[in-house]
């Protein structure tokens, strides 16, 4: 191959005069959820695919709030990618993996931290791309401080804020803002909103059908 | 004209059975801000384009909240509609407003509410489209009333939400999600950060000459 | 009949001389309820029943929180309906229960929602009728945001709001609701408060008699 | 009298078709308010008609804070009597009007009580009729504790709170519970909702036809 | 008598030196418990002795919260009395008791209630005693409604309010406020104070010298 | 003298009956207040006098709050002294004070802090005394901060705490706690409760007279 | 030089007697400020001393929450450099100013930040130097979103801070920190702490001798 | 010695090259803590160095909360005291010891206290030397009192407050400020940073190695 030199005062604008080239790069990906492969092979394919969606938390510990969320955008076919990218303990990093995310075949971030929860209004100040902010439950107290460091961002720097611990709205809310442009994945919205219609009018007529005690004792065990 | 009869359960289906051929119609749009032209010049130009963010409250009393985040459309060039929808005098009429929005060329919902703040979340009830909360502080109180019944949204509706009365965050979120598939308004967010950066570092540059006694008195006035 | 005098300083002190004859009346009443029957034969006359109130909720997890007050309303002979609209992912069933209650039997509505607490609001706002919130704490937090969310309405949709979790409270209020107008129900409401005092007096003369010590680890176990 | 055969797609979009004739009706009707009468007159007028409604106070400093809620009773017809029944400064004169009040014409009772608010549950404790508690805004603090004082009575002592200071919301759930006995209430409920629904149309069109930059010079002032 | 000179930079030095002596004459005082009696004897000894202090409680459940103040009180040879007085299920009754307290040998009243907790408001609102109110914490909540309802008292009607569940504390009060005119219960209270300042100084001793890693696994057993 | 029968159904109202005669007796007792005399009279008046309550502060900001406590205790005739024993800035002056108030002539100790407010506390932890605790405002926070570092001290010393910048109730809470033990003091406390019911009663009567419309004109100005 | 012996009970009380020495010895101190100099002379002079504190600020909006604590650090003779490194406008020059600082001459840094404040705590993720933070009070809102923001850090990462806009404090614990290793600043600290000691006592004195009335009118003009 | 020339676009970049050498040379350092020594060995060499922290507590229950800082400043090699000097029950103790504390060996001071933590501001009032405050989280609550009692100090005493229970950051913090003016500790302080980074990036690549669903159910063991 040829190479190409780039001149800019700094890095990341140096990054934003070879972004034509890489979105040329970009096109052309496949995408659809098939559920039914095993985990190994589903992590193969993952990266195979490029992915929309990249799904940051400051700490492992946060990791099993976020599966929830992880499983809806599995099952609405949507690829991304999982990191650890700590504010706090890796900075540099954390700063490195946003500032180039738009680069990418990524379209939004999805940042997820507890207490003095850094994670996601620092990458939305490296990124221009839409950051969707989970506040995790600390161990310590109700989490209002993780959901206040995250949803009261400045003038300037948006964090898109969903409630505590909920991953599967951060999901359903990228899945929406994938779907602003993309058809098919707003159909498959679309579809998950009927689903959990008749779902829920399915039980109305059960409970209406047997009564209170029936239901209660019957369908929740109790 | 041809004409073209749908059938279909209810009439939610029937205009997702439609959506196909409003969104051939939808295409083709212009856009760009000319910041220069008069309100009424303004206004009826935005109505010959086709808004792509509709921004609507649940009373006129909100407007004043929302003005600094309709000023960044304006400047970053995205048509947009505002609308009076409120949940809890006109349910209908928001009911109606919300289910067709993304019929038609609407890619992004901002709903600003106070208090129990139902509009937004009920706005995302009836539509796959994001929707954007503001809360807007009340009379009485400091507003968290407002934030937590906008963020704190079941599983299965998302609300985007940014900070209390932050009209400018959600204008700029809208930008970045538009931006997520739409090149030139990436851009402009782009700039809007290089901006926002510059300015901040003349000032930092400025204290630093001039020292911190000098700097309150010549810039800040005290 | 013959007739009886009875002489007290205050109405309320005289009430309580003629309470065992009242209570005996109130054996025979129709609308009291014969809890000896099985909940499949009650569930059947219920439905036969015209039902005054109307119990809706948004998920059937809430059903547990609500049983005490259904209890209540059974003991009291009060017909009721239980629903699931949830305003969230059933808005159109939601709207349609709300709009057409009045013109049923219906004369109050008890509405229980956790969280963004929508459902109690959007209800008093398709409906004329008198609508109870019942704020259901959620799994996280304290339930602050369920009360706030449906407490604070905005002037013109009122919402009658009782503590979290307390639908013994929101069924006791729907019989002072239905009891405004409607003798015998006012009356089955004076008897619960009667045997109410009675219970804690007797309470209050055994720990009297035999110390606190002694009461603790013989009526309290500890 | 001649028949009208109204078609709308909902029962709520018919009622709003015939809702002018609803309005011509409206007009002769005994207990619409004309609010020409001086003040003295009215209160006159008031002393001959058996109230309906009572509202006490805890100090006649929480006037002015219900006098918006009055409005709305004179407005709707409704009589109502006012009285100063302080629970910390006046205890037996509150118990013996509490105690009283359901011997007399009055079906509802509202509360207003601010700090450690206990009017409205000890009015509660001696009535069996539905009190509504209207939380008032002390001078320090922002008023949360008013509103719990009165929301989180125990099991057995229901109080239907409102927001704080919202007195007018406590006056249209009044009339909701007298609503739902009397249908000659109930119809003023139903059109002040209508006409609430009305006004908030207009102002949506304005907006809409003028654009929010014109709107808000022109209609708000800002 | 002899008599001993004490030399000592700060009174509160003195003291300490005369101790010894002081807890020597205090072992052969009347009022002192000898806690070696079973409880029906102790309960009949109380009887007996006129009550210095009355423990008022809403419901029986919140006895297990008094009990260790009522130890205190036992410990410091205070004789009481215990009753269940309800402001919302038995308001005469509390309003009765309240109002009599000062004509009998009680001088001081300490209250326990939860959630709207009304109780030590409106027995301050009956007694010219002092009243000293203990939040309890109900089952759902932190209690912060049960302390605010307690405290936040109007100027005029005052309550002496002590943290959630610290019924230690009431109890502590009540033997100062009943020490302001009587030495003998002071001195006990000096005693307690010393003897507490005592324990805490063994502790620091031990931990300095085994260290805090020996400490925790020695005493603290982790 | 002669004697008087009164007969009345309940303790409470026969003391209402004759207290127009208690009145005419109070007039002369040497512990009222002569509000007459001038501030530096007054001054010199209660050095003379032993003082029974001292008054102390962290700083010479907090004495507005303080200022209607103190007039209080002067309308009681309760001779008191005001120190500022800052607990940060003059700890040891503090201790000293605190240490030494018990050998004086002073029962009850009122401490007001704002903040980190530790001045009632460390008080309490210096003095056997009941010490009454009055939070102050700070001019950033809503004062919840200073409330709870005055309330929530650890079981073994208890602070007798009020509501934010609340000097009336910490001065009457300190009448009630010296009227345990002097029956003078308690007659001046019954005297200002039923002043305070009369003031009430009047104006009720008032309202109900003129009704809330011409009230609020001609009595509250607005 | 001749000695002195100075006798007294404890260390402190001895520290009191010899103060008005060390007062004498320190006004000859180099380091101490002499408050004469123009601002532009200090500027010049600040720039050729090596600062040892640098704050930091995201906005110059919070310059006014600093100044009282730079005047603290001007006043002590500590040589400080103020910038403008906001976390979310200007993050690489944040982190570049941060991770460089410890190869400086600063010793500590000072970072002042609202709302979703993360410029303290990433500036603590750049340094291994002591961060003190500082939350500023935001337009909407008490502040205490941004005081846990910046304290509710994850084990690894301290911040130390004091309370909502306390730059004061700030630079008070930049000096104990700094005096930690350098006895003639801490003499500074100790000399301040007298002087605090001092003006209190003074006013205490004060007040004691003309009484609460006279002070509060002729020293609080009030 | 040889010489290396490391090139890297960035300071920290380079100084991660070098790291590996670093470590090496960290090996050899005499403060660096051997962890095998066993506890009493430790205690006893504790004592022989003077101590440069003291941590006090105000019970012994609080030292479970401390254990995990007191590791810290042991593996750093930092000698240390534990005391506990309660500000309610000893507090003639605590004022010895905190004013005698600057005039010793140590330069830090950590505070541990929960409710109406006094002992931290108190401990600052009486030393020059710096404070660390941690909050403790008490049995009721969620400890925002504690935080509040401890951050929230007036203008003048300054504490450092870390979270709730983070005794770990107190610890780091007292390194980071002896680190100010001491090499070796800061580069401990440099090296615990690197250690965590490292970690945190070993994590990282695993997780994007085996993706989130492996990766929880292998290294999380859910």
């Amino acid at each position: 191959m040829g190479h190409l030199t780039v001149c800019a005062p700094t890095m990341r604008e140096a990054e934003q005069l070879v972004q034509p080239m890489i979105d040329l790069v970009d096109q052309g990906k496949p995408r659809a959820a098939q559920s039914s492969r095993s985990h190994e092979e589903e992590e193969k394919k993952k990266k195979q695919e490029a992915p929309l969606v990249a799904i940051v938390m400051g700490s492992d510990s946060d990791l099993p709030v976020l599966r929830p969320g992880l499983a809806i955008l599995t099952k609405f076919g949507i690829p991304y990618t999982v990191r650890i990218t700590s504010a706090h303990r890796t900075p540099s990093w954390m700063a490195q993996f946003a500032s180039s995310a738009s680069s990418s075949s990524i379209k939004v971030i999805i940042a997820a931290a507890g207490g003095a929860a850094h994670l996601p209004g620092m990458t939305a100040a490296y990124t221009p791309l839409p950051v969707i902010g989970v506040p995790v439950k600390p161990s310590i107290g109700d989490g209002m401080d993780s959901l206040l460091s995250i949803c009261n961002m400045p003038r300037g720097v948006p964090v898109a804020t969903v409630s505590i611990n909920n991953s599967v709205n951060a999901a359903l809310l990228a899945a929406r803002i994938l779907g602003a442009a993309d058809k098919g994945i707003r159909q498959v919205v679309e579809k998950y909103m009927r689903d959990s219609e008749k779902e829920v009018r399915v039980k109305d007529e059960r409970l209406h059908e047997v009564g209170a005690e029936v239901y209660a004792e019957r369908y929740l065990g109790k």
